[in-house]
């Protein structure tokens, strides 16, 4: 049995060797941090009768070294392949027969694997998820196995055109740096990792202070909190600090680095019929306040049918049936860009048409009308968003592993409401100035 | 104003030139039929803010005669480029500033625009669906603007490996029939088209008694259909009945040539690393009984991680990152089949794989325990699918287009769990034998 103390008081420090700043919570959320280090976190949900559960780590692919490069996705993958009391087939099975939808997905900056579940199997959920990141075997012949789906996933998304634009897009901006390189790592990267490699990962990023557990829906934070500190009592676990052996791979996310963004122009040649162009610039870090009029500036940039560039590029020209404005946010590090899809004979045009939008809003901003709606579309698909209990545990696992104060729903709006047309402005004229980064996958 | 009437009595004919027959429905579902036939079903969901509309047409591509190929998704595009008193633009920044949701699909058998809104602002969203539905102004200039829109979106899916196997295996089950054909058209058929075909074409099947109306999520019945009823007044559209030159379009579904599907081997190369395989055979029609056996048995073919191919093909042999079993049901015909993509090397394997699962299956059916691990997957995925009100408004809405019975949960549950093992041996005895429909895309 694991003693637990809720709410740490202020100013406590959690007993890790990774400084964890607790961020203060909002309404309706729980958090516990047991002994130690791993922290719970959960929202109660009406109305419904399911959960989703995920367990968040705080490594990812900008946590490797050039050597590693591609472990953390591989060894989300292998974890998969079973335990010491639990073959993969046995999670499998466990899992299918009460219909959880469980899978895993790994980040620059985190890892996360999730499940959802009707509300009377979240003991079984937890269970086996702790069981997964405690105990897998990692045995040569599972990495081995799983090194060949690893291949084909790459293949796979290979054959995407938004995945490989948007590869390149980074690529370009940062570089080969942790940031600037393909979560999944490359097919070179994949054959050269080793097993042992693959398990001192493990040991080195997979502790307690830099694990969460998040869970909303029809749960009971203390029950929850039961369930997660018995799932991962095992072999060990919760006393287990980073193997010294692997610890220096610790907070190596090369931040520095990657706050400078690199100019320039990189092409691919792909057997694609459309043209896929990803254009962009130096956005802003996790965290920066001004992230809400980033939101509503991107939104009229790109993010409905009445922005500028869809009507622009779509409706006025028939140019694209695709095209949108995005950001990336990091610790240290953003994006901002705007992705469309063309005929090879359009390109030029297309191109001429988003520069023209770009420098037009980077010199007068958006109107206020344009503004206004923006935070009318960001305010309508929060409250929306969060009737999903999947994007409710999203939400409250990312924001507490990465470090991020969640703020309540009405704390959101307001700072959406708060944005005016000057800010927007501001912001435009500082990031959507200057040389650009150019992305482009064409015809070979 | 209209006068209404709910519930039609059973027996009652529809004031329409179309038959529809009235499916009995389950507790919690409101139905009401307006005067014009156009009907309405709702469904109040408990605890959100948001609501789901979705208005039907029971027209899709497989109504189009070889002239008017991809005349339907043609019609879709453009009923958003303005009407009598909205603009495109007008249309897009009333919905955007409320954060609206708003798209459009056409399917083999029919047609959808759905919106997802703050529930505040459902009166808003009926009345532009109803204006776009009844008032569009389908210019001569809309339709050459959206030509080049299409274009692209046909070389974009064009683009994307698993739309391009999935068109190429129901071309080779379904031949050149309106089932074969892709739903977007081709260039060829897409630059033949004109603006008067796609008048015609609206004029046809864009009548009272084809359209569907469904809502769920924080809504009133009653409202509803007050807002419905008002927001399709428009331009006599409630007392219109399809123009008699279009009208032999009608019911054209080609259904008896679609029964047989046409065994043999279709090869497309394309500029892919991967080869995208499906392979599959003769499945079951919309409404048939066996639907849940055959849930059961696809499930345990290939729909978890615990299911038949995806422990042959993915953990026992690394062939393929993604594999899974799907069946297509229509109101005449219906597939069976396995996906899978895989590097060149792996095709052969690959293929002796799961040709010998389907026939060991063929052969000796799933065990009891697959049987109920599948039915355990079949009712968590239908309790979770209905916490979402746009899965809610979709079932709603294609029961009453397509003509089914909708039934309560505890009534799926029910038939779920009454299939046997015997059932699903006998299904896929009958199924999963003879001769195979297979095609593949491999690079070029």
């Amino acid at each position: 049995m694991t003693s637990l103390h809720e709410h740490a008081p202020a100013g406590q420090q959690p007993p890790a060797d990774r400084p964890v700043a607790l961020q203060p919570l909002p309404a309706g959320v729980r958090r516990t941090v047991l002994p130690s280090g791993l922290r719970i976190v959960t929202e109660h949900v009406a109305g419904v009768r399911s959960a989703a559960i995920g367990v968040w780590i705080g490594v990812g692919s900008a946590h490797e070294s050039p050597a590693l490069h591609g472990g953390s996705h591989f060894l989300e993958h292998v974890l998969f392949k079973g335990t010491d009391t639990r073959s993969a087939l046995d999670i499998s099975v466990q899992l299918d027969e009460v219909g959880a939808e469980v899978n895993a997905f790994t980040a620059k900056e985190y890892t996360c694997f999730h499940a959802r579940v009707l509300d009377t199997d979240v003991p079984l959920a937890i269970d086996v998820l702790g069981d997964m990141l405690t105990s897998s075997s990692i045995t040569d012949e599972d990495v081995e196995a799983e090194r060949e789906v690893i291949l084909d996933e790459i293949a796979m998304h290979d054959d995407d055109p938004d995945d490989v634009v948007h590869n390149l897009f980074a690529e370009q901006a940062w570089g080969d740096t942790p940031y600037g390189r393909p979560i999944a790592g490359t097919e070179t990267s994949i054959a050269a990792l080793t097993a042992e490699q693959v398990r001192e990962f493990w040991r080195a990023h997979y502790t307690a202070p830099g694990i969460v557990v998040s869970a909303a829906g029809n749960v009971d934070h203390d029950e929850v909190v039961r369930l997660v500190a018995a799932a991962f009592d095992r072999r060990g676990f919760l006393d287990r600090t980073a193997d010294p052996v692997a610890a220096p791979l610790l907070h190596a996310p090369a931040r520095p680095a990657v706050q400078d963004v690199r100019a320039g122009t990189i092409v691919a040649e792909r057997g694609f019929e459309q043209v896929n162009v990803v254009l962009g610039r130096r956005g802003l870090a996790r965290g920066d306040e001004r992230r809400f009029a980033m939101g509503i500036l991107t939104t009229g940039l790109g993010g409905g049918t009445s922005s500028r560039l869809f009507q622009e590029v779509r409706e006025r020209r028939g140019l694209a049936y695709s095209v949108y404005a995005f950001t990336t946010q990091h610790v240290g590090a953003g994006l901002v860009g705007v992705g469309v899809g063309v005929l090879p004979s359009k390109v030029d045009a297309t191109l001429d048409v988003v520069r023209r939008e770009l420098e037009t809003v980077a010199e007068r901003g958006l109107d206020a009308d344009e503004v206004r709606r923006g935070a009318g579309q960001l305010r309508a698909g929060l409250v929306m968003g969060l009737e999903d209990t999947a994007s409710r545990m999203h939400r409250l696992g990312k924001a507490e592993i990465v470090g991020d104060r969640l703020l309540d729903v009405d704390a959101v709006i307001a700072r959406i409401d708060a944005v005016t047309p000057e800010d927007v402005a501001a912001l435009a004229a500082e990031v959507l100035r200057g040389p650009e980064v150019l992305a482009v996958v064409r015809p070979g």
